[in-house]
């Protein structure tokens, strides 16, 4: 049987590259599949949401082998894959979704009703996300594959852009959610909290969306400044902790049309707040830079408990919202991890035919597998990075 | 020039009828408008936010007239109203909106921009709302008439349902709005927090969108009393202070399709925690209770500040809301005043074709203006009713 | 092995009960596949689909098994059959659907890119839909058993129900999808074209979403009258050939919110036309009918081509449309196969809670297999029947 | 009383810039109006409906004052005119709505109830449009002018991109209209039928909203090399009758996802039969070229009757449409006049922010009103432009 490695979280602040079990056609619990397939990773990409199991905020058991960022070659198939072809090359969405349930039959990719014992959704390589293993390894097995994977019609055309088409598996469809439920549209003026990678897909899909003017929120001036050179504008929260005033110095009106969470509950004060931690502080800005009637996109993560915040009322998953600010301007609010399914396919055609330069927009930078380690430390201490894994040197050789 | 009478907040608990002025055709800046016209009120009921001011938990200000859900019949009107005729019998949404700004073109008419100085959004007789004259009087003002108001099409059949249609100025419509923003549609389950008007507007707003089975949740006897007489499922949650085991007694699982929340700010906690109020407990058992991908409506009212409360934060228009278990879940949340418009032409024509018996739902009981103060009372102390004022005695003469 | 008898089209007018294979796991293509479930058929009803074959107005080969109406207890499965279990009492859709190409991802199983070669949608024993074996019979395999199938959550009380939950596997959805995309909502005047099953069904579907009125046209009395008796208004079509003036004399005025065709290219002409077929007759009354801005939901079949036809146009599959009416109107036209999968499960929850009558609506008639054939001339006589084939005798032991 | 210039249609193939009355605030039945303006004109262009009339093909009387793409300054305003000023730089949908109605309610502006005696649908200098006077003039009269106007913010900055908001009157709209009712997102592959100015808008609207791939069909090779000149790709129809062919040889495969009507009952036939008019030929290619549960959107003109045709079905306004191929692929139909006000705010911001360069894709060229029926005749001949007409010289000055 071959051989595999794979990115393994050993405790707070700890991963390491180790020999792990060659994927098998098994679910978690142990029982035999026919529908699966195993892939020869082709690349896989570190994701903020890994970094919250790697800093210890969560009860993620060590051992766990992390990625759920990705793409690869079909090198086995079961007896139930009747639309895939060993050689294929594929994009896996983050999400494990059985495609039979009734969340997945409307689309509700994100909250599958079966891949997962404790509650509704699976994820590769995640806490309480189903036990499904990792991806940022060389090989890595994914189920249901006929309903979860969409394959690249042409190959070679697909080696040529996969740095683009590697974030397929999360971070662009996770921005375009976001997007997409704010209400972005053509002309619309929109606002992302956050210059991560999740926060720059958000402000191009915005961009393909036809969005009018986008506007990207942060603290760390190496993010804004990649932000700036991406076409987007940059909005520095250290100016001040009145973000009303900020988008009136660019817009001329202190409220945009359509407003995007990028960040999640470990977000931080703006301005002189910006030392500790307020979980509820995104949120409550964003309410009050969003027009009446306008919606909020929320695809950064919010947890239901949080043992790691120094926020008590945060520690039991509770966060202080200025609701009734949201209320007062009829708001809606669209939350959860994001449904890939419902967007991959599209998005693809937009990178295939050179709409989407998502690749250079969040700065997709390649590395090996044996310097994953050093990725996850570069990532955390925030550079305007987002670091893609070539576990098998595919995209050094092109 | 005719006179008039209304019902007059005067602090804390107190509520007169007095002389007011009749009508003028200007707007709150005191500018001749030439789109209003002057009603004589055939029916304006009391609402549960109106008791937020009465309750002395606003800033209203004393000598306020009350009122915003009003039906009459056109005595006057201005030079720019072509659709309508003096004679008519119309009902009027409880919002003031002007039909020409950005968000009334988009049927947002409660997040007008134009007829609020202070905000989005404008209502009669309501503190912060504009300062448009309350409609619990014998004769009221309606500005924009052409936009805001819906005759109905035979007077005499309306008179015939007139404590049905009464209901069209708010309650209909804004239980109506939390059942479509909550996704009811055929075949859902649902539970609606809260056994007031708007609750029981909500469950029979479910009922004719074809609800499978509605629940309505309250701590008080004969509201749930009521509710069950009216063919709802009554939900008591003094009987245990986790909602979902109530659910799953009625339909064997804890989950419902859908949930509203027909209560707002003022929401006491449930089971052991009823006696203090805890302003986000609604909210956090409607995340408890809700399926993956499903939605929440929120037509109950929130406040951007709320200076009566006994919660520190809630004080300060902070709710400590479990917004990870929402998140966990991919909750959409959807709140704000109803936009009436969008609704009641529709819910008239369902009235009128006898397939929604609001009156009966709601309990509606007819008293006379003098009798209001004692409406206020009794409302507040929590009857099974739904007091409609009848100023003229025009319900009395049929 | 175990035995099997269907109806099998023998020729134009020709059906007969015959012995035919029992279901094997296999594709029309022959390919042995894991996804699939052999079932015992309780009931399966005729459709007026089929009748078309049964005319000889299509090229349906002799030998055909017909039947895509079906519901059936599960008494073997496949290996890659993961939430199912022998033994479940389950709904089938008359779409076969693959549950994993775009299409189906989407939610539009009626037009699944992978169960046909020929074209877009698949059904069972039906011609030109990809070669499923029907299921007029005692045994018929589904394939895509975990996706297509809903199972009754209570088999017993499934049981109790069994007339009105068979209409789920068609003519129930195929109804709704028609009052759902001809826009039918809360206080809708809603005039249905055609009084066959079909059209009750999209009638009850009107009801239990909202609509104020239901009105619906024939020119067959006894259809008409069963309609009236189960609460709709009937609209006499022999009485004149403008049905503006019939509407208008039940809801005084000559136009609808929504209408729906139930009748498809078989149409006859109205009033004085009536004798002879007039293909686009009932589209273009409806465009004459329904509202400006209004939809027209078609879930009447219409074929791309109809050798039957005496219509010279029609032959060639082309109908003489009065377009520029419908489009000064601003009208939207909605067609195609209903994807069953889209409201099954949520008119299954309406029916369990007694929400929809549907089997009384349709005037449902349980026969035996052998009876079959005499259904079929009956039903092609035009009686007031849906008939229910009950192939085990399930139904009689009740 | 200030003097007014117009362009009047004198009969067939005749039309000549004459004195005109200068606008009065009273509408067509002569009834004064306190709800309008009266602008002077700043750009108003020639549309191809206007040609409709023009060549005679409708009843358009002798004397009619042509004109409904209206940009002006407003130099006078009604007593109920409250959110502009004398002096504003504004936008005129070319569909006159009164705002009150319930199809203005609902964003559906193209059928007004109240504006037209007819039919619903106003616009001006249009035939059997409610008779409101042209706006290819020096001064129009707009009524409603707070619901139908919208100001442009900053009026020097408007008068810089006066070229593109121009557009905004009408085919921008239009273009946007039938691309989002086709169904276009990010990543669609796209075609328009039609290289005209609405065709060239839909395509820069289907290129806005994210389209992968925008091609445009026409036999006209002019329009075709303009329409690759501004970036999308030509399908020249004289090549094949065979749409499915051409759209192959670019995208690889015979469908697309969504096509776009932008020729109406004029059509040519294609390819081989393009001689001779066949007025249903665009929407029969666009059903075979369309994808199954795709949308066709068709803001191309088809009209109730047309007594100039050669077909003898056209002239009592029959098609012969293939609608049994569209029902096979359950395609959605699209209709009617584009309700500008549901997108001329966002269109304009996307102009305004630099996203859309509408003058240049539609090749827009200045004339002064004396050179309008030059104007027509080029335009009628078949040029790749269009023609904006400058009454006052305002566009010249800059």
């Amino acid at each position: 049987m071959a051989s595999n490695r794979g990115v393994v979280y050993l405790g707070p602040g700890k991963v390491e590259v180790r020999s792990i079990d060659y994927p098998k056609m098994v679910n978690p619990e142990g029982k035999s599949i026919e529908h699966g397939v195993i892939l020869k990773v082709v690349t896989t990409n570190i994701c903020g949401s890994d970094q919250h199991m790697v800093r210890g905020r969560t009860t993620a058991p060590k051992g766990l082998v992390l990625g759920h960022e990705i793409t690869g070659e079909i090198v086995e198939k079961g007896k139930d894959v009747e639309y895939l072809s060993v050689g294929d090359l594929v994009t896996v969405p983050f999400n494990v979704a059985c495609g039979r349930c009734r969340t997945c039959r409307e689309q509700q990719t994100g909250v599958c009703l079966n891949v997962n014992k404790g509650r509704a959704g699976g994820a590769y390589g995640y806490v309480d996300m189903g036990g499904w293993v990792g991806g940022q390894a060389e090989y890595v097995m994914v189920p249901y594959a006929d309903f979860n994977l969409i394959r690249f019609p042409d190959k070679a055309q697909a080696l040529e852009k996969i740095l683009d088409l590697t974030m397929l598996s999360d971070i662009l469809p996770t921005g375009f959610h976001g997007a997409v439920t704010a209400g972005v549209g053509v002309g619309s003026t929109v606002y992302v909290a956050g210059a991560g990678p999740v926060g720059l897909a958000a402000a191009a899909s915005a961009q393909v969306l036809g969005a009018a003017v986008v506007m990207v929120g942060d603290m760390n001036a190496d993010r804004l400044a990649h932000a700036k050179s991406v076409g987007f504008v940059p909005i520095d929260l250290k100016k001040s902790d009145k973000l009303e005033d900020l988008i009136a110095a660019v817009i001329k009106e202190p409220e945009v049309d359509a407003s995007i969470d990028a960040v999640g509950f470990e977000a931080h004060g703006h301005g002189a707040q910006a030392s500790s931690e307020a979980p509820a502080t995104v949120l409550n800005s964003l309410m009050a830079i969003t027009r009446a009637a306008g919606a909020i996109g929320i695809p950064g993560l919010y947890v239901t408990e949080d043992p790691g915040s120094k926020d008590e009322s945060a520690r039991q998953g509770n966060l202080r919202m200025r609701f009734g600010l949201g209320w007062a301007k009829s708001h809606r609010f669209y939350t959860g991890q994001t449904p890939v399914l419902r967007y991959n396919r599209q998005l693809m055609q937009a990178i295939l035919h050179g709409r989407l330069n998502i690749a250079k927009v969040v700065n997709a930078t390649v590395i090996s597998l044996d310097d994953a380690p050093r990725g996850y430390q570069e990532f955390d201490a925030g550079v305007a990075r987002k670091f893609v894994i070539d576990p098998h040197g595919t995209l050094k050789k092109k």
